[in-house]
């Protein structure tokens, strides 16, 4: 049961709504969000939420018999949009295309990819400076100082900057230099980032994990929301199968019942979800077919010579091929009538 | 290795190409279908192909690495098309939607899903007479009588029918009312049903296995193929995996990769790739754009009365509107420059 | 809900049970096997079932609520044993070690393994003559000559034999010679194959399919028994999973589970629960003491000559000493309270 | 390749040794552990190990092919033995059961618990403070207050303590009252917690992910050991796969594999490795017939009233006759002559 709180509930009327809560046996989690406050109210007790809904300081009273509240589309119908300024928009009809390399690597590779995105109409540059490495041997990424000279080009081509962070300590010190959070499949269920995130306003983009369920991808995301930060988006990324003619199995059938089940974004990763780069375009397209707010890709002027993930890597010539249709297919969905 | 023989070889020419092959320690595996003949040659040694493709009778010489051989694209680079007459054709650029029920139920349920097919200039129609279902104490199908009055109206309204055969007794009896044999997920790696099916000069849609794997799909085809059957068609219907939110996993991935792997045509089964009614649309337009050559779907009158497989049929508004949208896709997809 | 028929049923008393099924709308149908008749009644609506149990000619009478019915332990609480003859049992406290080659080969090969089994006190072979082979290149078997040729010297040495049956077809060539036919994990759900062996008296031994679920192996079983054979053993060997680093993924889960689901005799088949010759016997041990009532695993003279599943396959030394631990861990499992 | 560094190697000899790497073109890597000090070589140029073996300073040098390089057993033959003081060791012909809940939740309940496994002669007590939850509104946990007071009994009692740590942060609070750190499994790939925890001189035991390879799992070990800490025990609790009749699938394989290819420990969870109460004994007792070490165990005096698991957790009964059937278990494997 969600609870949405009047933005001048008085103490009174506050107090008066826990004493309703606890009479019914409900637990109740208080959550502020940068958008409103709420009341989470746990339970098994059926009653009449109209009972609540008409008390005074409350907006709003919704039931949700999901695991997860706030993400659910139950409580809230309308999509959400996130808006990250500068008129670059992703959700409820606005659509991005992300990409850049999957480790940032130097100062020359920086400028490259941002020639290639802005020429390309491209308004998110992706990249990684922190890498979670099956092998403690391998390239970690640059840090910190790497995504600082990263974000002093990136600001000066008007993109914005979308990278991962891994643990909480690092938050601190990206957060002037990052335009949305990154959580990788690997910490999907990190509930003690994912605690932290919520705490920070800038949106955050959370994957599914190596083998996650939509579920726990959902009550993943209602960690983040209940600690505060509204501004999530969930990515499809692949799956873990026992095929072995690729990297990853690209759940399509997960990207309608996300949009589905939850308000938020959407986004689709093909470069992850089939690990080959020959048949990135296939999937990315079919992605967006089946509804994706976004898609996320890894480009690189030589792909053969990236630090990381250089398989399933776009050139530039097959990235702009790419870039063109996909924007063409957003149009095209809108024309045969789906949304 | 593949060595395509000339129509008119003669036994000379043929005794000694055998004995080259015996020469170099090659098993070798005679082929004939209703196209050509062929030798397949099996063995280790690596020598130059040219010494065979230079002798008299041969007509063509091919190296294939896979485990497969005849249904490469490695050897046959040009898409197969499938012609089952009256201008109606599969692949290499002809696209179709298949459509019906999961059962075949009733002379009045026929005649209803055939003048929906036809209202949408369907060609197709799918139904089954045999059902392989899990439990001994459900529905089973109407069997043959079910086909053959199946097959009276179908012929008078135009369509062509796909039906799914169980064992290799029931195609003597199914040979005269069917147009393609399905060969079902279970049935996959049922290699006597598969052996048969090579030897009959019907199209064969051959399902991908409930958790069948790109590879053993290409070598089932082998199967029939090297039988002497080379019209065959391969659908992705969804695998098992872990997740619970839906039915099956529709393996997008799939699409492109059997589309790079051999050159039959490829279909996909949004119904039971899905399995969910309302998220069948979203997944048949996603493998339309990632390059498939044919839907096939599940579609009745009522679906909440049909005998099996309700929750993944769409009814017959759902279905008209799909429909377009999958014929504007595939013209659309043409537009953008994918072939 | 299943009705034990008493042998002596009048007509009369049967058409009252019937009545009675339609009137409370259940569909019934009529199962008689080696040992008894049935009535399997499948309905929804819920009624005291003493109604039924206490009519003339009702031996019994329960409630199944599971998919499957009669294989259920819901049911039949004592176990099954399955009698071969010449005091050759297995289940119910009953435990056997089925060895033998993947393939059969050739005489020379049969009379080594003979040999080798008999010199360790085991009274049932394995072994194929006809193989389901992913490729169509692949040696498929000796067939019907070879199980002749190897029924000859079975029968001499006091061996039961224990092979795969691929269709319905070979099962009148193959009865005579045969004492348990097995089917295959790719036909674990041919219900044609199942129907066919339901109305054979012998045992059959069915695999669970690739990536077959529990309860799709019991309900298989239900087909077969539902046609009239009650002596079937159920056998996990492996199911297919993401992990790359053996063949397949014996599911230990599965053994004390099948235990406690049905009264049918379960069998571990650690040779291709694991596939890697130097840890089948770790996984066979760990097998029998969840619960196993029979191993069945493969053993040739010379593994690496055998012509299938040679990484796989035991030698005899370490077929020798696993047959002795074996036994040993059968006689400590009862020593230590387990049944 | 591991080259072991002799502890009072000069600055001279260890300068030439890195000459000698980069001269052939190696990355190199320094460990130093609590043990000893370790030059990994990574790179690809083959050469005769022997040059470096035999320069001054070095001990000893293996060439690792494996990802993971310290943890093999390629390079330590030896199994290791984790100390853990007061005669408690793991490993090496050392075996051990630890129980205990799934959360602690009271003093009465720590009293309870440690009352039970004093009298069945155990001598580690598992249980979680920190709880890693799906959902945000679920027990977390009583945190380091509940460390704090469980250690307090706990040592009275001369028990050691495995707990689950799930950041970086709370290791510090944590180290004085934990014994053993377990690294859950959705924190299997959190490569900055595993840093740290190899800076750190306890014992670690590292779960396998939900649905981790062998490989990664071995791997992740190495970011501890790589890192500082020899102290590293595996532990296979169960992998996600299709089957629904249980909660994890045990994956048995795993358990000889891992003895195979690593020198560590290797512990069962038969807990969450099949999630139900009633065949957690069939599955502890496989797993260490399989090889296991020692075994982890969910134990409450109610398990009906636990705050999280009970489902899968054994009481005082079961979990009393279970550990005198795994020490007879332990000891009938010596009898039968496996190691």
């Amino acid at each position: 049961m969600i609870i949405q709180l009047e933005k001048n509930i008085t103490e009174q009327q506050f107090s008066r709504l826990q004493e309703k809560l606890r009479a019914i046996n409900y637990k109740s989690v208080k959550v502020s969000t940068q958008f409103s406050d709420y009341i989470i109210g746990v339970g098994k007790k059926e009653f009449d939420i109209r009972a609540i809904g008409t008390m005074e300081g409350i907006s709003d009273i919704h039931r949700v018999s999901d695991a997860y509240k706030l993400v659910s589309r139950k409580w809230k119908v309308k999509q959400t949009q996130i808006d990250l300024g500068d008129d670059v928009k992703i959700g409820d009809g606005a659509f991005q295309i992300m990409a850049g390399p999957c480790s940032i690597e130097s100062e020359e590779q920086i400028q490259s990819t941002i020639n290639h995105l802005v020429k390309n109409g491209l308004r998110i540059m992706r990249g990684g400076v922190y890498k979670p490495r099956s092998s403690p041997y391998s390239f970690r990424g640059l840090g910190i100082e790497g995504l600082k000279l990263w974000h002093k080009y990136a600001q000066e081509a008007g993109l914005k900057i979308i990278t991962e962070v891994m643990m909480t300590e690092q938050i601190d010190d990206m957060i002037d230099y990052v335009d949305i959070f990154q959580v990788g499949a690997r910490n999907a269920q990190n509930f003690n980032l994912l605690d932290a995130l919520g705490k920070v306003d800038k949106p955050v983009m959370l994957k599914r994990g190596i083998s996650g369920t939509i579920d726990e991808l959902l009550q993943a995301a209602e960690y983040i929301f209940s600690n505060g930060n509204e501004r999530i988006m969930l990515c499809e990324r692949g799956i873990r199968s026992y095929e072995k003619a690729y990297r990853n199995t690209l759940d399509i059938n997960a990207i309608p019942i996300l949009k589905e089940k939850t308000h938020l974004p959407v986004i689709v990763d093909p470069s992850h979800g089939i690990g080959v780069r020959k048949f990135v375009d296939s999937v990315a397209l079919a992605g967006v077919m089946a509804g994706a707010d976004a898609v996320i890709m890894e480009v690189h002027e030589c792909p053969e010579k990236a630090f990381s993930d250089g398989q399933q890597t776009l050139d530039y010539e097959q990235s702009g091929t790419l870039i063109e249709r996909l924007n063409k297919t957003v149009a095209f969905r809108k024309e045969i009538g789906l949304c």
